[in-house]
């Protein structure tokens, strides 16, 4: 279906960006001898246009790059990490790793042409054009930043037959959906160190992402040094904050890779930290400490003195200076005003003010933000609530609290982001991130509305993440959300996009991400080192709770442990996916198919089996202690799917007792044990239920 | 073995270092219900002296340390970090993670007391004392540092049943055996960034480490930032050096756990990155590219012109300012002197000066050189070949090319480490490492003599290591050559070293270090995703060709891909060593023991089914042809191992043909294939000369 569906959309698309619908070789389309797919159909995200053609390009030893044009110098060091990763896959022995613009190779396979030098701003160029033949393969795009882009498309499209490493002839024609196509990462939660953040960078490059929103302050830390006010950092942070030269390493690293940064500093509520250092800016008599737990805090700033301008403008003197970005981002979340009410001072200032409410002084406090940061050449940014008619239309809105915001937004003609919906943290399944669309057919926006629509963001918020487990949150569901934002809408083939994402799942990991590997090293130390296969069996087929549960289920704290069961366990599990899937084939044909039937009961025999496997590993292991329900729960119902399957290949009869038994197991396995979750147990219900 | 030798040990040294002789409860030395082996005796490097007493110090959320004393800062850091690595391992919510130390516990169960702060320099106290009991634990010591030692045996020693996780209760008296105990990193040949050097002192600490050797500038790249001559950087590096803030950065976290940072800047020789930069400093006619081939180069200072020494004299001002040790390594290695001997002006000089020898120019050119050093207050250390009559006795020698020189330079009054032996790039198997003591009994130096060894380093060069590869190339040999040196000599029981040595290097893994994590994810990029198993398979029982073979098979360059099977293949490969500890107590006992031989039959099954499952995916990716010869050749030996087993039990007789035809494949396997060798070969061969 996959297959099929990329070969009509690249007609489709070949037909609406380029206006030619040149016939494509079905031949070339074909499963490849040993049962893959050829490369061109494993991009993520989906090109805006392929055109297949006959041949392919065979790589060797002599493989060399020219580069012509003007692109900035960061092209020159993409074009070395590009032929580094080729060189890794391949084993292909290649001196442009160390790409020098200077020596001009005298027979060059691949030509890059960029006509200039890209700024990396929000707007900034990003298309390309692939050409690949048996001969040769060229590059041209506007910008470097469009080359690098095409860089990847490049190396996703490398393949390999009993010949040895080759890449498809082809013509592809890229460009991006929406302009503005973000990751936030929170690195106040848990502190997330330079190379966490730079492994992510490139992970987002790889798909053609564009901006690392990097959330820098919070109740529970002050991430960033300020050399204006160091009782920030040295107050706030436990001693984990990014220095100025860290800071400046980051945005140069994410600029060679055609990344925009904008920093978050989150304003007026969620400012405990801030308040450590400086008190005398809080709405509620201080002292205050770094904030321990997680939750919506009520420490804010006071916005009815002058002293919080004054410190705040000349805050953000520092840091506009520090960010080259034209955006800054100022949060304005989550702002209660609880202490705002209890202060009197406050209460006289809103009304000798006029304020009518909480929402008219924020917006002050705001507009006292906006004022400073024009001043330094900045535009702002905030999510939903910062919203307000006085402000200017130059502003960005981010939407979170539901995509209503975001419609608002546009009606009344401000820009904005879409991030509810793409909440990485809350552990839902791709398919759910990568359905919602910015703009789907049924958007109730006008054209002039919807070109307000500037893009989305995913965001890693970071209470129940660390350095350890933060890459399989973000990976590779980050993937999906980034084809949503560059492809073209008609691009949706669920099935598709799963087998897609996991092959580019498996080349991220040559980045440095962690996400596949280091699920093993956390159930080695969750066993203590013994054999792992019984937890991973049943681990496989977990989930943590949804959306906010975790937080419901025991209080968490920002020491909590991030090494138990439910943090090896990993978003939108793989094996339950697929078994899910298996059953739902297998009862939609009727309930026959032995081939499914056989694959089903493979994994039902296993599960069956597990819990007097796993049982003497949680024994000896006190920390997987909490989770032995749930590894019996597992078994049960795996019994339980036994013999349903059973029933319903022999069109056996069940009784009420059965039922009820069957009921029973269901509820009780229904249960979150060690705030994770079954994720096959609707695949079970559905067996149980096709036999009522 | 190991149990047995540890308790005989943990007596003597009671006796020798203590002067008391307690009795060891011997129930406490039985081996645990569930077949492992009690924490103690998973210690690694093994303390000076064990007492153990009757019970367990039970942990749950409520444990808490209080610190009194005067230790340093860094105390409380490491603290928070060992409540950390607890609380990760155990799944326990304690808040000490941030350990405040104003915030003094009600009840706390684990006091540390420290007399004074450390300064982070040779001989440093490390010193402590921890003592166990059902009620609490206590760990005391002279300095913080001595304090921090402490904390990794506390952590060594977590155990669990199934009541939950304990410490036993004992006492440990620990000190090391000598005062320098270090590793080399090398980030020229392959540059590490700042995340590789921090895991890897974070394993330096667990296994008590206490020097970073940091290989800083070679003929293929200069790494430090230099703001006296940002020409050598900007020029010598393609942009990948280490910042001063890093240097400073590094310098700060390796305090924090008690090791020093020495930096190594090898002169005169290993030049070229710096004469990019500086040709008029060289001893022949530039210009000078940075070296992309390995090997010994010829670039060299020239020492006989005076800009020579003004020029290092300014930069030893800057590096001996960012560097805090008091000693500065020179290298000083390798140095031909072809170009001297090819200079005119140079041989004047020479002959000017009356040196005999090229031997005597470089000691003029050290003498200079150690003339800045100690007008910055510093101390030379280089490598062996700098020994010369007129050195003064305050500098250290480093003897790289045998332990004659430490010898030599001991009985001439100079002090020495020891690295010849601990060349971990040389893929060595542990034991050879372990039992190449400094000062082993038959020593010909005498007591005082002896005294003037202050220890060893491992190095890690780098010319066939990338921050992807370079932790299983370090670990976990490094844990041996680690209690090498801080251990007392009796400490020699290979098998229990190898016990041991594996529960270290699964702890290690809590830290970030890679050498476990990274292995299948090689083996995934090798396959293209492909099932990983029967690969590994193969892999598990192969080992880089040994010493500079590597080099010597094919030529090697900075861009060679290290991503090919030698380089996902591990040194001293574990699967291949039991294998042959196997086969040779299965010959030992006169090849009848039927569990033996079952074990080994089993992995001979296995190795000789596995071509042709590994063949199919050999064909599919081009990178693994190289290897297709080795696949053939396991599968071969593990044929002619089932059929040599079955004629040893069956006490069979064997023609001249059959060995003939045995000796032609074994001959055939022991070519190496792709750089590789099979490390199980030398069983086969075993079986084979049994029946002969």
């Amino acid at each position: 279906m996959g297959r099929i569906l990329l070969r009509s959309m690249a007609i489709v698309l070949v037909t609406s960006f380029i206006g030619c619908n040149q016939s494509i070789e079905s031949k070339n389309l074909s499963i490849q001898a040993d049962g893959s797919e050829p490369s061109y159909q494993n991009l993520m995200p989906v090109p805006a246009s392929i055109e297949l053609q006959e041949g392919k390009f065979y790589l060797d030893d002599s493989f060399q790059v020219a580069v012509e044009g003007n692109p900035d110098k960061r092209l020159y060091r993409a074009i070395g990490r590009t032929i580094k990763r080729l060189s890794g896959r391949t084993g292909l022995f290649l001196p442009q790793v160390f790409f020098n613009p200077d020596e001009k190779p005298s027979d060059p396979n691949m030509h890059v042409y960029v006509e200039k030098a890209a700024h990396i701003q929000f707007g900034m160029e990003e298309a390309y054009q692939l050409k690949i033949s048996d001969s040769g393969i060229s590059l041209k795009a506007e910008t470097d930043v469009g080359a690098i882009r095409g860089l990847e498309t490049f190396l996703q499209l490398l393949d390999a037959d009993t010949s040895g490493y080759f890449l498809p002839a082809l013509t592809i024609d890229d460009a991006p959906r929406f302009p503005w196509r973000g990751l936030l990462m929170d690195a106040c939660r848990h502190f997330m160190p330079v190379d966490v953040i730079k492994r992510n960078l490139d992970g987002m490059a790889a798909v053609k992402l564009n901006v690392l929103h990097w959330h820098l302050t919070e109740d529970q830390g002050f991430r960033v040094e300020s050399k204006t006010y160091p009782k920030l950092h040295e107050l706030g942070s436990d001693g984990f904050y990014y220095t100025h030269e860290q800071i400046r390493e980051v945005v140069a690293y994410a600029a060679d890779r055609g990344i925009r940064v904008i920093p978050e500093f989150d304003l007026p509520g969620h400012a405990t930290s801030w308040l450590v250092a400086y008190p005398e800016l809080a709405s509620a008599p201080g002292p205050y400490t770094i904030e321990r737990k997680w939750g919506i805090m009520q420490p804010t700033f006071n916005p009815a003195i002058e002293e919080t301008y004054t410190f705040l403008d000349a805050f953000f003197k520092e840091m506009t200076a520090l960010f080259p970005d034209e955006y800054v981002h100022i949060g304005g979340d989550e702002n209660k005003g609880v202490h705002w009410d209890s202060n009197d001072q406050i209460q006289a200032f809103k009304k000798r003010m006029g304020f009518s409410d909480n929402g008219d002084l924020q917006n002050y406090f705001n507009q006292r933000l906006l004022t400073s940061l024009k001043s330094y050449g900045k535009k702002m940014i905030g999510w939903d609530e910062i919203l307000h008619e006085d402000m200017p239309k130059d502003i960005v809105l981010q939407s979170w609290r539901g995509r209503e915001a975001m419609i608002t937004a546009a009606q009344r003609g401000y820009r904005s982001l879409l991030s509810n919906g793409y909440y990485i943290d809350l552990h839902q399944p791709t398919d759910y991130h990568y359905l919602n669309d910015p703009l789907p057919a049924d958007s109730p926006l006008n054209e002039k509305e919807q070109s307000l629509i500037l893009g989305g963001e995913a965001t890693m918020w970071a209470e129940f993440v660390t350095p350890e487990i933060v890459d399989s949150r973000i990976w590779p569901r980050t993937a999906a959300i980034a084809e949503r934002f560059w492809s073209d809408r008609s691009v949706q083939d669920l099935d598709d996009m799963y087998r897609r994402m996991k092959i580019t799942s498996f080349r991220l990991e040559e980045l440095g991400l962690t996400h596949e590997r280091n699920y093993p090293m956390m159930l080695r130390r969750l066993t203590g080192n013994r054999d792992i296969v019984p937890l991973k069996t049943l681990v496989d087929v977990l989930e943590s709770v949804k959306v906010y549960s975790r937080n419901r289920q025991r209080v968490h704290y920002s020491y909590t442990p991030l090494t138990r069961v439910i943090d090896a366990a990993r978003p939108d599990a793989e094996v339950a996916r697929l078994f899910r899937q298996n059953v739902d084939r297998f009862l939609n044909q009727g309930g026959s198919d032995p081939s499914l039937a056989s694959e089903i009961n493979q994994h039902l025999i296993s599960w069956s089996g597990n819990h007097a496997k796993l049982s003497t590993i949680i024994d000896a292991s006190p920390i997987l202690h909490e989770i032995r329900p749930m590894s019996e729960a597992l078994s049960a119902v795996a019994d339980l799917g036994l013999e349903s399957m059973e029933l319903i290949q022999s069109r056996g009869e069940v009784g009420v007792s059965w039922i009820e038994q069957s009921t029973g197991i269901l509820e009780k396995a229904g249960k979150p044990v060690a705030q994770t979750e079954l994720a096959i147990l609707s695949a079970i219900e559905a067996l149980v239920k096709y036999l009522k």
